[in-house]
């Protein structure tokens, strides 16, 4: 089995091509692949397979030639991931197998249709405006922390820190409380502070994130593009560049009221060949 | 740079064949490959290089073709590595580097040349016999457990469990505290409990680690030495093989006056190119 390991802002992926849906993954192989020790190791696994040749995209075909069947490292499905669209679109430019139109290409993901931007150093998706949707409160080592909740197709709740908390002290090791009421299905919980002026950018601030099943991360699309909707209604505007550092590296992300675009690097590490007999399946 | 990663009980390695030794590795490179997000991940490289082609080995060049040039995850060298020399022998074998006599191979490494035996299912190595050299106690989790020093050419801390703790309950989070004076430079504590008959073994039991500068790994061979010879003494013994279960597998340690041999399973998950450029170096 052929694979590419990559990752974008430290959010790391196993990439398979498959492009005739022929590759028979399970639970159980992708779970595998993605375990750190014993096998390649990965957040989750982006199979590259043509739009119309697998069962969940063949209805988006017309509009995209090519699906991100992205699987999550338990061996669930996920029916998106930002910094995923972003990797799997370099691998599709490095190896030639899509060109860019004017700049763009679409992407067929379980949440539909995805515009993406590929540049020679970054590449970005645009994830749709995310939505203020009210308010709650986070609990994190003793502190309680206002926050604003965000649908970005996922839950987010943005706690910008008071003046006395710095970023790096927060204890993420545990999952911060919440308010299931608001949260039924559980909240990716971040964390934020301003930073100095980055040139093209109107502002710039630090975040660390708490996904919901994965603890502490390096790096969340989505959390980005909720913590740049936050701090653009904070300063009193409605659209503007953000630059968001997370633990992982830089990601800007671009609002508008009609569209979100995430960019930052995508960098493909690896390749190679996996002993599919020496996996702990 | 070509690569291939595998694992012994989960401790796994990235192996870089360098026969010549010309490849020209740094504490940075080592580190970049083994970050497990940005990088291939490992717990460790395994640079493969003939004994004659490197200044470390070249003593060793008439007792030993290969050199096992073992650096840690952080970039630092280190002098020995008992499943390291299990997955660096793995490597030659699979790829006709070398060809054991009577069974059994030399493999020069920094601490010495060491046997090593490579079977179809399992790879074998003799650390030497481990030395019992006293008490001590360790605590963890608000428990304080009598233990016994071993010396396995590095210092480990024996602890069985009473019958009223369960292996699974004990929180490895944090380091185990210890007698700084009788460990000067640190400790590796393993925590134990017997475990039912097992075919071809005189005992068996079930351990933990905790391994210095690392924390609980899934596996360490030194360690599972060191408590085969704790597990033999207590049962009136001099001589014998112990199966021991690691988190990541199962090991078997066979002891007598002179050796220790080391054996368990070796394998070869993925080979292929690493970007460098693209490493976070």
């Amino acid at each position: 089995m052929h694979f590419t390991k990559g990752h974008g802002t430290g959010n790391d992926f196993v990439i398979l091509p498959d492009p005739d849906g022929r590759l028979e993954l399970t639970p159980a192989i992708v779970a595998a692949l993605c375990d750190r020790r014993r096998g390649i190791g990965a957040d989750g696994v982006l199979r590259v397979v043509r739009a119309a040749k697998h069962p969940d995209a063949v209805g988006y075909a017309d509009a995209a030639e090519w699906f991100m069947d992205y699987w999550n490292a338990d061996g669930s499905l996920a029916e998106m991931c930002g910094n995923g669209t972003r990797v799997f679109t370099r691998y599709l430019t490095v190896n030639g197998l899509a060109e860019p139109v004017d700049g763009t290409l679409p992407l067929a993901t379980r949440a539909g249709v995805v515009q993406v931007r590929a540049g020679a150093e970054e590449i970005a998706v645009d994830l749709g405006a995310p939505r203020i949707t009210g308010r709650d409160v986070a609990t994190v080592g003793g502190l309680t922390l206002a926050g604003t909740a965000v649908d970005c197709g996922n839950p987010h709740l943005v706690c910008p820190l008071p003046n006395s908390i710095e970023l790096p002290s927060l204890d993420l090791t545990k999952a911060p409380g919440f308010d299931p009421a608001v949260f039924p299905t559980g909240v990716n919980v971040e964390f934020v502070t301003p930073a100095g002026p980055v040139e093209g950018a109107d502002l710039h601030v630090l975040m660390r994130v708490h996904e919901r099943g994965s603890g502490e991360t390096l790096s969340c699309g989505s959390g980005a593009c909720a913590v740049a909707a936050v701090a653009l209604r904070d300063a009193g505007r409605t659209a503007g560049v953000v630059a968001v550092d997370v633990p992982g590296g830089r990601l800007t992300v671009t609002v508008d009221e009609r569209s979100c675009w995430l960019a930052g690097p995508a960098v493909l590490v690896a390749h190679g060949e996996i002993n599919l007999a020496a996996l702990a399946v």
